[in-house]
């Protein structure tokens, strides 16, 4: 099969990041700094960056709006329990995608098509061809509407999770994709206690 | 409540980062470069530095074994649907701590204790003390056996999904944590058909 643009182009910047690759190759599996990162998949984002990591340092747990969803609270007990990270931060951060839809939008517009929709000052419109799917309608999308209470929401969801230890703590933070800080939700971050 | 001392390393990494935001402060809400990356979370994977990534440039969506479950299919139809994304990658790694465990283990291992297990030549061992919870006998882990046929079964769950047109093109990748490289996973790729 032949290569698209963007797969060259990645292969291509793989071959300089490889050849390069030196004492990254000895690392070990478990995260040497003991920590994880639930935050979102927007491409404005860079966690390794904006958290300062390394190869090697911390998990890195993504998805559409940083959500503790199922998927990730599966990943973070993975990441405690197996490969022995103590300590979770969930980052959402500011103008996320999240904020311009709910379940019953998505799932109208991909009821009528499977190609992008656009957005303008009337909202959301399918400008695609037909067919769509009405699969759209039995998932929870996990938008939201308030930024910080979704830290909130998900620090809760974690900290009250059955398989969560308690003595793990978790902070809550607000990525800010205008000025590149993380600013802590207030009231959104539990400290760890002494006991499971 | 006090700052931990990762809470600490990462807020003083955040200044650094934010003080030379630049340009990226007017980045827009769309992936510029229309593609998103499913991956896992290790520690040791950089998908902005392996893929050669710039913030604004891909979505990078990340769990425990890079797989397709559900949040993740949740992610990619956002990343299409609403903003735009037009390829996927599937980008699995060696030596991935999905391959060391299976349903049954770490259920055993939650239910004893909800601290870290260890693993030896003898296999996974709890050292931590109980309570544990016997919450995990009912989560699929999602671990698997065979890493190419991973990525393979992956590539197939998102390709044949409802909710995603046949037109975007998916391709099934390892990374190499030896070396530092991307290797195609042979017939996990398929391209984008003409309509959806």
């Amino acid at each position: 099969m032949s290569q698209t643009p963007i797969q060259k182009e990645v292969l291509g910047a793989n071959e300089t990041y490889s050849g390069n690759f030196g004492d990254k190759a000895k690392l070990p599996m478990p995260p040497g700094r003991r920590f994880a990162i639930l935050t979102c998949m927007d491409a404005r984002l860079d966690p390794a960056k904006y958290a300062g990591l390394s190869e090697g340092d911390a998990h890195v747990i993504r998805n559409a709006g940083g959500r503790a969803s199922e998927d990730a609270i599966r990943s973070l007990v993975i990441s405690y329990k197996l490969l022995g990270t103590k300590e979770f931060f969930v980052i959402h951060h500011r103008d996320c995608g999240m904020l311009l839809f709910d379940n019953a939008t998505i799932s109208d517009l991909l009821s009528k098509s499977l190609e992008t929709a656009v957005i303008d000052e009337n909202g959301w419109r399918d400008i695609g061809k037909g067919p769509g799917s009405p699969e759209g309608a039995k998932v929870d999308w996990l938008a939201f509407k308030d930024e910080d209470k979704a830290v909130l929401d998900d620090v809760l969801t974690i900290r009250n999770h059955p398989l969560i230890p308690k003595f793990i703590p978790i902070h809550g933070y607000i990525f800010d994709v205008r000025t590149g800080k993380l600013n802590e939700v207030p009231g959104a971050s539990v400290a760890g206690a002494a006991t499971v």
